[in-house]
């Protein structure tokens, strides 16, 4: 953290542009602009005191280590699960109670922290905050009253674990886990009248197979009725209900999200304006920031961009080079920083260098020609379709076994070409995943099968483990292929692209199983054993629990589907997940317990397979709509065209196609920009792309779209009022505000139109263009105004 | 149909407004304008030609008789497959063959017809006529192969069948069939290769598989290899890439479907113009149809229509009651006839006019007020819940039995209080869809209670037959629970409007399953037997089949899932569809023929339930997308308003809750219009109101929303164009269409605006708007066009 200023209770100093502030406190007012901007860029909302103590309280509090601390403390509670009772690895109560207690201080110090930060009032008003102490002190209650009872040998129910979650979600840092289950929360209303309905038709089919087949089971073997029975039965509840089911939550999601992103995009350009604000300097007639105190304020949010980097930005930003920027292009800055720009150094090749006549030889520029042809990817893709048909053949074969030989020889000769062809810094730059890829995966079988040579020719046996791994990394192999084929790469691509929010999910399901796991452990631990792996006693015939005698749950040999520790409780959920014989799990635990056990079985299928996996197919479905419509942001156009203006930029897919050292050695010769002033000089043996769309997510691509929609000059709602709304308050609120501004700004151009025009294009342009709920209207009101 | 005139050669005559055309002339005008409209109407997009036999044929052809003569035969056609070999009711290869000569004889004539009517080049252009006759010709051709070789006993395959539901397809009727199956074939290319990639996927995880469990299978209980391999494998191949599926699927299944709905909305706006053309005068500056006109046109578009319905339409289309209908309400003429609106006669009740003072009593006042109150619903409810656990406890119970009878008398009684209160002409309206079911189950009910009761008394034994009829209408009683919440009912009505659609896909699976099982007939057919069902010979115990000794097709009893006859085949088809149990099916034929069966097994898997289960979830996403932005269509609205301007509209809630009557009491002495003239006393004594909103399919609401984007002077493309583009260049030609006209058309409104800011609004809209495909920025550019 650079040196902060000290001069208490400076709050949001407007520097005259006549006098120059002192310079700590301009120090401060940078500080503070840098803090309001990086709010900005990462889409932090968290309201800070601009006191400097504040300030710097604030950057410890993001500081990156501060955030691994909390993480690495929520996942050290989360474990605990494992060492506890019903334990994988049993540890003494004491251990893990004492690592509870630190862990709850650490959290308690990261509250106190964020209360140090934040305004009394805000932080009061959080419930999230709320929710943390309530949670610390339950689980402190809960500890102490197990202890003492343990003490004096009385079991109880360790019931405050399935709250431990609670962490995981209301810390600031998980806001996309929060907003799926926000997410939930409101889609529940709506899902519920669905489900009672589903429930309700399940009920009557239940009646119907009850009365018409309940006492002629066993001579039903296909009659008519039953066949009529189960296809309407399927198309109804299986079919349509599952649809409407998908259709209401998806319906939810799309709200909801829209409403969500168009509050960050608000909350951003306010951040961005007050930052603005803090910097702005009068020249002539426009309020602008300077350029010196620009490239300070960018040091200050982006420690770590190389300096070429920061010049391309000025040079969007200032685009007239004037010397300073203006607000418009000031507000930009969060998205500027936002997009990964990659500064390629280009240098040539170290055998160049080392013996620039053998590399540059006919017989060497022959096998660089090649290796960088089409052709070498079509014959290596070819290789790899012989080694998928290798592997699927019986390896027991001699010469089988020696062909895998064969196979590994002829790709460490491929990237030994590449090497010799391309830079190698280049070819294993930061952004060349499947260069990285492959390599890894070579050299790991490379040296796996070297290993279990050794080992089979010393000891005459083949290590099983190291067996498993070759053959996992020679099957990996073939995840090449994807690579060569554009269209499998636009879809993995988008895939890649959404990773990030898939995890979001994975958190969602995490603290869902978690919270499941904890009270299935609690209330079925040791029902169920699996003792005996080759089921010959009677006891591990019946799971060692002789309720199960004759029940489908022991027959099957389910024993080992138990809630014994946290691991096979979470193998359970994920069967119970995929609907995988659903009714012997639930009938089982209900035999070793009681038939109420039932419900757990039927919330968890509410819980995960109705909502959960639904959100999920909703995101995914959103998401490729988003892909499909993907085209490049404004502000991305802008850094691109800079790119090419500057003649520095080099395209993805020559880096892809390999045709990498040609292009340089091309547009090195060209190179000479007509500006020769001294920012020349820094870009010079540089060269730049934006690097790939890797970046853009669902969120983000929809934060952009609703941007540019807003003004430049637009400041929309007040602070407080965002911060302040929910969601569904969100579109009254906006709607009246737009209407109110509407009116207020542009009265002339609704006076230029026949009157009530507006009203009507908003009415016919929204029932046109959505099929979507009204809040799909919004967008269009306000883009109607923002014209 | 009317008289028409006979003037041949008399093509799109356009009356000159000065001299009246002679009266067979006009006549045949006026039918030709109706076609146009009745086409509109049905949005029946057939090109005929306009001379006068022509058009005789062309009613002809349209009517209904013709339609379902056409359809009778299809479904003969399609059923002869229960008769064929392998036969489920075999039937002499004679009769069958006959039959189906028959049957196409008259698809033969049909298309005649067709060709009279349309216009030769048209006929010859279109594939579905060519597919018709190609299919008529190889029929024949297989059929005369066919008993020549039977009648040597040579048995060969019967190949022609499979292409039987060719004609479903192909007739203009089954246009939604086949906008499914074109969808379908749009979504191919895309789907492919999500497909490939899927493929690839399964293919890797295989070949895991087989290395990692391959040879140690029976070992593997739960081993955390397995765990992972299976967690994986999940997520990637059953959720990612099933709602990547759905994606892909639901993007061009909204896609192609806004694209045909803009073209129908076109073709229909053309045909609405072509008929006014025809009948427009000249009255002052501009060209109108004269009410005598219009009143003969409507009668002739809808002859069943009663006329105060008639003068309805009229008082909305000529609002200022000039005499005559310019052309923008003219040209919403399809429109309001669509638009159902129910004509309430109020009668007074027959008791009352038979004995009205017992009637008109206190106590008689006292009940219809008491079935009239909401707690009468209420109680009827509480009473149906009862019902509903005494169905579910054990009926053997003599109490219970007792109490059934006591069940049947209270809805019995309500009934009669009902009619009691309620007119029952009112109650048994057209549109009282829950007053005849509630009627028909109770009756039936109390028929075959009797019925079973008598039987048991006479011979001490009761039929399962009649039983069974019971419980399932004492079942189905329980439905009207949803009735009386409002949440169910909103969910159920969006249900039933998509009922209509739904059935297309049945349309579509029909289609698809008859393929398949004609094909797995001929494949599969005598393979698996089933002969025993207590599966004691050892015979049966492989059905009929020793290939099948010890394979799980036989261990688990599947023998009567075979393809021996078209019922049992569409048994198979379903339970794929389902995929229960697919890969023992699949293991089963291929066990009992030859390991390529499974490419028919997999085939319908792909077909089914990868690109039409997906296609109708996404239909039924996009309907309820659409059901939850329903609002009234313009249309509709003007309807409604003239309805209660005029002081003859009843609410639907007033007619649902029961206060049918009490209302019409209060209405009739306030009955008395401002507009004392001779069209009023037409609509006296009767009530309107807008047929609830059933009628409004997605279809219907989606072509509704595009159709109030076309300004009422715009003409759109014209009829040639619109009718030779595929889909795919809809938008290409639209594009360029719209943008020639905005410049033609609207240059003042440009030029009042910035220059570019027309493209800048398209391109910023475009992106906010939509997360959608480049097509839906389309519907955007032209509402601007149209502003």
């Amino acid at each position: 953290m650079p040196g902060a200023g000290r001069a208490a209770g400076v709050r949001r100093l407007r520097p005259q542009p006549s006098e120059e502030p002192p310079a700590q406190e301009e120090d401060q007012n940078l500080l503070l602009a840098a803090a309001y901007v990086s709010d900005a860029q990462y889409n932090r909302n968290v309201p800070f005191e601009t006191s400097p103590r504040a300030i710097r309280l604030y950057y410890f509090y993001n500081h990156w280590t501060m955030q691994v601390a909390i993480y690495f403390f929520i996942c050290v509670d989360l474990s605990l699960a494992l060492f506890e009772e019903p334990a994988l690895f049993p540890l003494p109560f004491l251990a893990t109670s004492l690592a509870e207690v630190l862990c709850l201080t650490a959290f308690f110090g990261r509250l106190v922290h964020f209360a140090k930060v934040t305004p009394q009032m805000v932080f009061w008003k959080d419930t999230k905050n709320i929710c943390i102490m309530v949670t610390i002190v339950l689980t402190l209650i809960d500890l102490i009253i197990y202890g003492s009872l343990e003490a004096v040998n009385v079991h109880s129910v360790r019931w405050s674990r399935a709250l431990r979650p609670v962490f995981l979600i209301n810390f600031p840092e998980s806001r996309q886990i929060r907003r799926t289950f926000r997410s939930i929360r409101n889609t529940l209303p709506d899902i519920l009248y669905v489900f009672l309905l589903f429930m309700f038709s399940v009920l009557m089919f239940s009646l119907m197979a009850l009365k018409l087949f309940g006492d002629r089971m066993p001579a039903y073997n296909f009659n008519w009725w039953y066949c009529l029975y189960f296809i309407t039965y399927t198309i109804i509840n299986t079919y349509i209900f599952m649809s409407v089911f998908l259709a209401v939550v998806y319906n939810n999601y799309r709200k909801h999200l829209k409403n969500e992103i168009r509050k960050l995009a608000y909350l951003k350009r306010h951040k961005m304006i007050e930052a603005f604000n803090i910097l702005k300097v009068k020249v002539g007639t426009e309020f602008v920031v300077m350029e010196a105190q620009w490239r300070r304020l960018a040091k200050v949010v982006a420690p770590h961009i190389s300096s070429p980097h920061l010049e391309l930005l000025l040079r969007i930003s200032d685009e007239g080079q004037k010397g300073h920027v203006d607000k418009v292009n000031f507000l930009r800055l969060a998205d500027l920083l936002n997009i990964q720009v990659v500064t390629i150094n280009i240098r040539r090749h170290p055998l160049e260098d080392w013996m620039p006549r053998v590399y540059r030889s006919s017989a060497s520029l022959l096998v660089q020609r090649m290796v960088q042809h089409r052709i070498f990817v079509w014959v290596y893709d070819v290789i790899i379709l012989i080694n998928a048909i290798f592997i699927a053949l019986d390896e027991r074969n001699p010469f089988i076994s020696y062909a895998e030989w064969l196979f590994l020889s002829l790709y460490i000769i491929e990237i030994l070409l590449k090497l010799y062809t391309y830079e190698p810094r280049a070819y294993f730059g930061r952004r060349q995943f499947w260069n990285w890829f492959d390599t890894l995966i070579i050299i790991a079988a490379l040296v796996a099968t070297v290993a279990n040579t050794t080992i089979q020719s010393a000891r005459k046996y083949n290590s099983q483990q190291i067996l498993d791994i070759v053959l996992i990394l020679r099957i990996l192999r073939l995840l090449r292929i994807i690579v060569s084929i554009q269209r499998f790469r636009v879809i993995v691509t988008t895939l890649i692209n959404i990773g990030p929010t898939i995890l979001t999910f994975g958190g969602l399901v995490l603290v869902v199983y978690y919270v499941f796991a904890i009270i299935g452990m609690e209330a079925f631990h040791g029902k169920v054993r699996f003792s005996d792996p080759n089921f010959t006693s009677p006891d591990a015939l019946v799971c060692g629990n002789p309720a199960l005698k004759d029940s489908a749950f022991a027959r099957d040999r389910y024993c080992k589907n138990n809630f014994n520790d946290l691991a096979s409780s979470f193998i359970v959920l994920m069967e119970l997940t995929v609907v995988n014989q659903w009714h012997i799990l639930a009938g089982g635990f209900a035999l070793v317990t009681h038939q109420a056990a039932k419900l757990y079985f039927i919330g968890f299928h509410i819980v995960v397979v109705i909502l959960i996996v639904n959100i999920f197919i909703a995101f995914i479905l959103e998401a490729f709509f988003v892909a499909y419509s993907l085209e490049k942001s404004e502000v991305e156009t802008a850094i691109e065209k800079k790119i090419q203006e500057l003649g520095v930029g080099i395209q993805e897919e020559e880096m892809q196609d390999g045709k990498l050292v040609d292009n340089v050695d091309a547009k090195d010769s060209g190179f000479s920009g007509d500006d020769g002033d001294n920012k020349r000089k820094d870009l010079k043996g540089l060269y730049f792309r934006i690097a790939s769309k890797k970046y853009r997510t669902v969120d983000a691509l929809l934060q952009q779209m609703f941007e540019s929609e807003i003004a430049p000059e637009e400041e929309g709602p007040s602070l407080d009022e965002i911060l302040n709304f929910s969601p569904g308050d969100l579109w009254k609120m906006m709607t009246i505000w737009n209407i109110q501004h509407d009116v207020k700004k542009f009265t002339p151009h609704i006076q230029m139109r026949k009157p009530g025009e507006t009203t009507h294009g908003y009415k016919t342009k929204c029932s046109v263009q959505h099929v979507g709920p009204p809040h799909s209207c919004l967008w269009l009101l306000h883009a109607r105004t923002a014209e």
